[in-house]
């Protein structure tokens, strides 16, 4: 999928939705993905998140020692894909060959893109204070890309146990700023 | 709306999807409402939220002095008071008289639960070191609320400056946990 770069300033249009992300690390030369949906947007620009990454996960060592990774926002196209990755576990198996997604070299951070993620957000670790306590993690978002396509891209949203409402109908209302 | 219990080791399958909120607060008295999209789970039982509100809210006051508030879940039937809450402040309106929504007395704290919402999570503040630094608060949810409708609740997504994803079709994927 073609992408060009998004201006930091959106980046919380994608996020503030609530899609479903899956979350690249790779560490010692090993790319991994995660399947991910506890997160938020906690300030507009820098762009920050604030995610839950359980230490139960294979991901979190690599997170937590390389401080970078990269979430990626698929659409529904890849729902197979997301509940695979969210059922796997790293530790054991190469997800990338295992659901036939493409890793594509980031600009900042070793952590690999998923070419077939229609955005794709390059972050480093700029807080750890919370780890610890909450298995919360605070990130910087330095570099964005979203795809070309000027087709409608349609995310999940999840609802536990593999259940996902899936992007419906889009209104827009009057809204000014206070 | 007739509401029943919900036990709180479901509240996840609400806030996991990602849905604009109605959050209340009460001071001296005095309830009031506003629009927040910023939030996640963070733990499943007892639930936890972390929640961003800014000190340019007029809930933060409230929400910061009396650690309580409740989280109000919106369809997509409230677009225009989830955009009309979020649009003005409570230091000048009485936003349930200007938006036609209704109090209800909470179980266990001072902020009123809104009738209009299919679900109402009571929430007491837990933990206030990232406040200063971040805006964020760390909510447990001790009580909550859901419509007792069989009709499906389509909620909101907001993509920012008044545009909203609406629930669309649901799938259910065959998963596992690991």
């Amino acid at each position: 999928m073609a992408k060009k770069s998004l201006p930091l300033s959106k980046v919380y249009q994608l996020i503030e939705p609530g899609p479903v992300v899956m979350v690249t690390t790779s560490r010692k030369g090993k790319p991994n993905i995660m399947t991910m949906a506890w997160l938020t947007m906690i300030e507009f620009e820098p762009p920050l998140i604030m995610c839950v990454m359980s230490d139960l996960n294979y991901s979190f060592k690599a997170l937590k020692e390389t401080k970078e990774c990269v979430i990626n926002i698929p659409t529904v196209e890849l729902a197979k894909q997301v509940v695979g990755v969210g059922s796997t576990t790293g530790s054991k198996v190469d997800k990338f060959k295992k659901f036939d997604l493409t890793p594509e070299d980031a600009s900042y951070v070793e952590a690999p893109l998923i070419k077939e993620c229609y955005a794709n957000l390059e972050c480093k670790v700029v807080d750890t204070k919370l780890v610890s306590k909450y298995n919360v993690f605070i990130l910087e978002i330095i570099k964005a890309w979203i795809t070309t396509s000027k087709k409608r891209q349609r995310t999940l949203h999840h609802c536990g146990n593999g259940v996902f409402v899936v992007d419906g109908k889009i209104i827009k209302l009057p809204f000014k700023s206070r």
